[in-house]
């Protein structure tokens, strides 16, 4: 088969990073047992225990839905409520599996560059007690956000104390939460355990794993019996030792933080070549590997054609252009090149 | 990490075999779009074609596991009766994941070497029409089953007629499919397209691959829409190209019908070599890659010493000892050494 | 027991029309098989089919919020979306049984007056083969609205057209479709039937019955195995002949018409007796049974003493007021007096 | 329409007590707050906390599935079982509204006489704390049995005492409650509460009631949250006072008492004059208000046709007779007066 070409249409169209694929082969070595009793499986949660915190437990799946559902349904019963942004994975992006699997209702809340607020979520905490009501239980939010954006440690924390107040949780979806510690300059800690986060999402598919996320959970006790509820969301992996190898090599190895600020650097470097180039309009501020713009439709297609990219919404002609671990200062110099020239 | 011993615990606690692991590299070659739209998984999917025929469709999930709660929810629907084995895996070690996803009522049958008849599925078949019944709608069988016997070819083509008689469907769970087909001489195709069936849980991981089964719908228009239920279900894989590109490597190059040989000739050759053992009675007919004994409960934990495996019927003192692709005539002779040393 | 004061919190409230104790117990006559195969509940559907034409087929249920999810169940599999105002009844007082019945996502749209328009629907009508996203399958409306407020025959017609266009299907939660029909002057085939709606919740409990629903299929096939839904939604009376009985008299006698009619009366009288009073102000049109208004914060405990009522909107000091069969000239000639009294 | 024989086909098939029509009417006076905050409710459920004990709470649904299916949801999470006879209402006459509702699995047994032992549930109690097995939580009898038959209050002891040894509870499906209390001739309480019974489905309909069941929590806790799964199980009565008042009469007036022993001794008073005749072989203890027997093939429609009862195993020609509240001594002498007829 030919090379196929790089684009920017997904951070999960980019390949696998070669120390992954390294790890993957190293650790296909004799028998293991099944299920995740093995030694790389223990010494991948001790990783996590050591960035998250002792108190911290820490359950592999193969994917991300599966990551948010399974954290959802950890904290919920089916009568409660998750609330979230407008534009959460969770809630456009999943086809339902969260209400599906847990049975809630998702309350979604009008975002501003992917974000929510302590204003607009609060709109939505009443009816407690009241039985005719779904009863809110979770806020959820993305980091860094769908449209490439960051929440600060004080936001988090400020929905996290509003959740407690309420009784409530606060999951994060890290899909990219790796492009968001590096964004900011912090360790996973300061993002979330110390901010108060109750349930992560821990991704790594999409800065250059092969398959397989983490669940985090941030506090004692709320992964009680979460065992049977991973096998019957059909998540429990049998040679889980290669998804827990290439944890191992993403935390130890600090290869997350290589292959996330390189992306975010690519970003970073295609917006600044963005700039100056009349007829594209940048419109989200970017904090990590994502660029959103507005461009004349009739490039699109054109554009397509040499590198593949989506529409992010067709009404406003808004591209998204993400960059990846594997992205090259190259591709971004011909990209923008061939944008200046269709525009011309 | 010191290299781990082999066992006759599970198929699943054997590493990845070498080939697989170099597919696994060579698909790691650039972008390639997500979700299934990729080089890998149209080819991987034209192969099953070849094998099952033109009209079989074909769909990449995680797990086997997924392989079969999904195949039952495509052709289900809520009020629903499945009909197995009540040794099944649906029916015993998937946690309720079949009731959860379908809603659907499992009926288990009595079995015997791990197989139903017509005659005790038939049994079953009543209160159609009636609103207070579940309807029965599907037949499940395993093959090669969790007993490590096989259902012959008229067998499966007895149940699958029942089936069709009643308006009903024929579900092969195939985790264990290429060990039945090595074993019994046939092609894929007469196993399973000619006799009838309609719908395959098609497995690999306990054969040499990492992760990654396949529903094969063996009739047109039974996957309608099933795509949906496929990302609804948390099984749709973001990089999909590395689950086709171990099918492609699989089926191409007749890896899976070695791997389930040598496999099976394991056990064969396990099973001899227990012969004129005293203490230990094989229980099942040795057909695939499984050997079922019963043997002096003092000797288990001493045995499990050296090579783990797991114990099957606690109250009959029966084990379990699985061959694998990797497993060597070495560890036979050993294994069957130290048993007839802990027997004396 | 003292007899209970009569209030405006809620046509549920309301007792049993004695026309309807009346039938119940003339229904108690000798043995009836059980689940519906009995006189009172043929003659009761063919009244229906009267009504609603002979293509039409009726199933009857317990409760408004069931036939809400059961006529939803029908026409959606787990994967698809509803698309409903956010004041609905099914998204915000049926506690997430909707979500949890069939595993689909409500999609909720801002509403005018309760009302929501093909302009707000349209919006959300995307993404469809497009497996990460729900797809749109039904619309769903309520007749009168839970505000008091009617949509016009022909704004009906335009969201069952967009459905239909869509390949979806427009679904009206009727608990107080009486009052919209005496209110609009048109019969029920004109406002359902031949506006192009495809499933009815009819109700009748908030009109006088004691309890049952029924669920009206207004096109033919949509009902297709809708009887095993319906039993395993613990929905199926055994001595159904007393929930049919109410409904043979409701509608055979125009027990329906009256009752709507007076109660619409009642909510007229009251907006007029209210117009005048400076600090009540009616905000939303009174078109049924139902009259909002904002009025001053301190007189609403003073009120509830007296006639019992629910505050609709506590941020903006909005409160609901519903008239009933029962309720009588005097009430509310008695309640805006003491309004009057207490404002000034 | 014209008086319905009265037949032997189901308890369901018999109308409404006269004393239970007249406390509707009673009920039917004023306005009483919905959903379950009114003195009707109120006093119903002091009786029951009189009968059960004051630690016991009670919830009311409409019908026996839905409190059945409610009990287990109330003690289950979707990975765990269910132990229950093969011939159980949940196993066979709920079309799978458990499975659907809860997510759990049924685990049958079989029975002997409608009942299941202590040693027939223990084999199916392992695999506790292994993720594959849906884990055993629930023990559901049927007390008097589908088959009319009664648990002795030792053998509810052994079961509840061998839930409690596990960990798991005892729920009682007393559709028939009333029917075993006054054979046994021991108040419910030493029935259910001092037996250690965890919950309990009381039921009203199949014994003069003309819609509504119970759900009697025996211990503390149980009930956390419950009334949001009542709610969103579409089981909350909006004029709830309506069933309430039915319960009143029924506990209160010793209505249960009167209309049980009628029924029970109208069922011996059936086995009693089939002694003796030739043909006709009593298959079950007649313990409860249901006989049981097999009788020539021939003779069946010729029977149904004067007096309507169901067949209850073709294969056997077993027929299954229910006698009721209403069932009079002249209805037995004329029907076997029949059967002796028929059988010359």
């Amino acid at each position: 088969m030919e090379t196929p070409k790089r684009g920017f249409a997904s951070d999960n169209n980019s390949g696998v990073h070669p120390a992954i694929i390294k790890v993957l082969s190293d650790a296909n070595n004799g028998h293991a047992i099944a299920y995740g009793d093995d030694p790389w499986t223990e010494k991948a949660k001790a990783k996590f225990k050591e960035i998250f915190g002792a108190q911290a437990s820490i359950y592999f799946v193969f994917l991300g839905t599966a990551a948010n559902v399974l954290s959802l349904k950890a904290i919920t019963d089916s009568y409660h409520a998750i609330i979230c942004a407008d534009t959460a994975h969770i809630n456009v992006d999943e086809c339902g599996a969260p209400e599906k699997f847990t049975g809630c209702k998702l309350i979604s809340v009008p975002s501003s560059v992917g974000k929510i607020t302590v204003t607009a979520v609060v709109k939505h905490l009443h009816g407690f007690e009241f039985e005719h009501h779904t009863q809110p239980k979770v806020i959820s939010i993305t980091q860094a956000t769908e449209l490439g954006t960051l929440y600060t440690l004080e936001e988090i924390k400020a929905l996290a104390d509003l959740a407690h107040q309420y009784g409530m949780y606060l999951h994060v979806d890290g899909a990219r939460i790796a492009n968001a510690a590096v964004s900011l300059g912090v360790s996973f800690k300061e993002m979330i355990t110390d901010t108060g986060v109750d349930i992560l999402s821990f991704g790594g598919t999409k800065n250059g794993l092969m398959y397989g996320e983490a669940i985090v959970f941030l506090k004692e006790g709320l992964d009680n019996n979460f065992k049977y509820f991973r096998k019957q969301a059909m998540q429990l992996s049998s040679k889980m030792r290669y998804i827990s190898a290439q944890f191992m090599a993403y935390l130890d190895q600090d290869l997350w933080k290589q292959s996330a600020s390189h992306a975010n650097r690519m970003a970073a470097l295609l917006q600044k070549e963005l700039q100056g180039i009349k007829g594209v309009t940048i419109t989200q501020p970017v904090q990590a590997n994502g660029v959103f713009a507005v461009i004349p439709k009739e490039i699109i297609p054109l554009l397509q054609k040499e590198f593949f990219f989506y529409v992010w919404d067709e009404h406003k002609n808004e591209v998204r252009w993400m960059t990846s671990w594997d992205t090259q200062e190259d591709d971004i110099k011909r990209f923008t090149a061939l944008i200046r020239q269709l525009i011309k």
